[in-house]
């Protein structure tokens, strides 16, 4: 391993343990600082980015870079008008460290605390996409979390730029530690940084499906994120038509690039033949592919709808993430439910009803990390969901899960405050009692 | 792989579902079920530990199995009354499922309640202690998570009949799934199951620190626990010297074989010369054996304290789980903290001070899951803190820190009710606003 990697890493960590314990006055002053700065830069920052865009010009002729790659990775001025804006939506943040989560009396004088803390060292590892830089490093500095960045190498003058620049303004600082965040920039180092599971407490990749697959497989560090999105709506026999025709149509066409834009339609067999036909004419007249099972072929060919194409059972684990869209009918909601569980990656998955019980079933029932309910499962999103800022979306079943804010960089420790008391006076014959009674009390105000 | 471990997962998995939406009574009824089997069938669950018990007396006079395994792998009736007497401590915990832990109005009629949840399906891997399958399957049906187990195969017919014993009870009971609890048997199976990451959704590992790291190298599941236990207590300059000597006294001597036990021991040079002889006879007194650096050598040595070994730099990284003790003289507060967090295992760690600003330097700086002032690293426990019942001491930076309990079992899914709200009307020109507005419903409560 190249051992500047390693020593990077090491002096992230190290930095980390500081930055836990930063004041919040200190870190918005320091996040202010990375605004400003940002400002006063903003020539550096687009000339470097010139340099990326006329790289990555040249590898678009030589047909290496596609067209939306290149468009995420320029940087405007209105773009750096949204990183600062973006910088300062988070000074206004609640401070989330040293929050006392419980507190429990277990004797006399004998008090434990859960409080809330940084997870210590994160790793992010993301695409050509410059305006990360910035969003990452304010969360994390906010959180108390050191910070190793690896961008894409197609926006590696933008990033370095922006780096350096945000940085800089931290460690000018007074009371900010050095060397909590660290820039890597080659393709290698990341297999580096992947194996340093001693120093690296959670790894959030962002990018394509593939990207955050090989990272998943390549490490012992937890992973925070989501490969695929194959997002269902099952349009329910107790279904408002209505509600049904709209919710359907903005979950596939509204945006069908993004993870929680749906891949199939369920349908009630009850309720096809009022819903169907129109629904399917609202998608043909947007441009969307529709395939079919077997039964909703049928049914819209009878109609005399076109053009149709037909689903095979592997459509059923398609992404499309384009204007695609498969069609299943379904005698029951059970089916309907076993169906998303199985062939679903457990992201978002949405009902239309107006029935109680059928409502109920579904959210109890399918195991997705977002459930709507008469909603387009184009609002799981961390900005939509009120949470600021979005560090990703999880499917993992532990830790977080669903679109991820703030929260998900925290962990807790317990901390337990005695006057000499000793397990051997709670143990054995005679032993002490503890009380395990509930206070009010705050860590922040113990004296 | 042998494919009927692969189905008895997939069959977990798939009840883990109908389990994640069982109502508290009759989940309740099962775990009482489970209890009056249990002593029903006494005689079964001794004859079958009298196999086990025989073979590991032959296997002891070959020398292949240690006194300690063997007693630990003995159930008697007072631990069969200790069962049922842990079945219905569960039974009096409050049902964790379903609980509305925020509610957020996104929009008039477009609410999102994150609502606690099973995580699925469990994988618990122990070693031989018959009285593990009980205590794990009570908690986590009354969590609603299905599991898997894998036991010792010292205790194979004890863990057969009482798992048999509990899953017919929990069968027998109206409205509880099939399948949801299952038993592997062989050695083989482990290395299975731990490939199956795509059903298991985490894994507890309960026995030596080879076993975990065995399991954590192996797996892509989330593991849940912890390989080593160095703990240490720093003793400050500004000690009370009687909570020094109690509390450092019972931290290594009360219980040396366990993971919360002290395995170095920092002294502020400052207080040096009036705590650490008195410690020394204590401790010696007791037994144990003193691995001094190179100065709190010298000081004893004068004392006339003996005997007294020298340690080494390995010793700051040794787990003894027995009666030995690395001692270390400092010169600050910084350089204890520094020790701790370089050599520890991020467990649990504790100061002695009567000094407020040390204090919060300690609690804050030092990075384990437990931070002990002016108390025994030894109350770091699930039982001592209150939690009923645990399933485990975790050292990992996510999910779950600590002593865990059943909360650890849990995670949560958004739930978004809606009339019919697409993003369309909340994107682009004309947006509408999002409220987010905290309220302050509960999911359970919505009719």
């Amino acid at each position: 391993m190249a051992e500047d990697i390693k020593s990077k890493v090491i002096k992230a960590k190290k930095a980390s343990i500081e930055l836990s314990s930063v004041s919040t006055e200190v870190k918005n002053l320091a996040l202010e600082a990375m605004a400003q700065a940002l400002d006063k830069e903003r020539t550096a920052i687009l000339d470097a980015n010139a340099k990326d865009l006329e790289a990555a010009a040249e590898l678009k002729k030589k047909g290496k870079l596609t067209q939306a790659l290149v468009d995420r990775l320029k940087v405007s001025d209105s773009k750096i008008d949204g990183m600062i804006a973006g910088i300062r939506d988070v000074i206004k943040l609640k401070d989330p460290v040293g929050d006392t989560l419980s507190t429990l009396e277990l004797d006399k004088d004998l008090i434990l605390y859960q409080v809330s803390c940084p997870i210590g060292l994160i790793g992010v590892i993301f695409e050509s996409r410059p305006d990360v830089v910035p969003q990452v490093m304010s969360l994390c500095l906010k959180s108390g979390n050191a910070t190793i960045f690896k961008g894409g190498s197609e926006a590696r003058e933008s990033n370095r730029t922006i780096f350096q620049i945000l940085v800089k303004a931290i460690e000018s600082t007074d009371g900010m530690p050095a060397g909590a965040f660290q820039l890597m920039e080659t393709r290698e180092e990341i297999m580096d940084l992947l194996s340093l599971d001693a120093y690296v407490d959670l790894l959030i990749p962002r990018g394509s499906n593939e990207f955050v697959k090989f990272i998943q497989k390549n490490t012992k560090i937890p992973v925070l994120g989501h490969t695929s999105g194959i997002c269902h709506i099952y349009v329910d026999e107790y279904a408002d038509l209505d509600t049904a025709w709209k919710v359907c149509f903005d979950a596939k066409v509204q945006y069908p690039a993004v993870c929680n834009a749906i891949e199939t339609l369920l349908i009630n067999r009850k309720i096809a033949d009022s819903f169907l036909p129109k629904m399917a004419e609202m998608y043909l007249g947007a441009g969307v592919e529709l395939r079919c099972d077997e039964d909703s072929y049928t049914l819209l060919e009878k109609r005399g709808l076109s053009p149709l194409s037909r689903a095979t059972e592997e459509d059923w684990s398609l992404e499309y993430n384009d204007l695609i869209l498969s069609i299943k009918l379904v005698n029951t909601i059970k089916e309907a439910i076993d169906h998303i569980n199985t062939f679903g990656s457990h992201h978002t998955d949405g009902i239309i009803t107006e029935n109680a019980s059928r409502r109920k079933a579904f959210t109890a029932l399918v195991d997705s990390s977002s459930v709507m309910v008469n909603a387009s499962t184009r609002f799981a999103d961390g900005y939509r969901y009120g949470k600021g800022a979005e560090v990703g979306i999880s499917t993992n079943k532990i830790h977080s899960r669903g679109p991820v804010g703030m929260e998900g960089l925290l962990i807790y420790k317990y901390i337990l405050l005695g006057k000499g008391q000793v397990v051997a006076d709670y143990a054995g014959e005679n032993a002490k009692p503890y009380t395990h009674r509930k206070l009010d009390l705050k860590f922040e105000n113990v004296n």
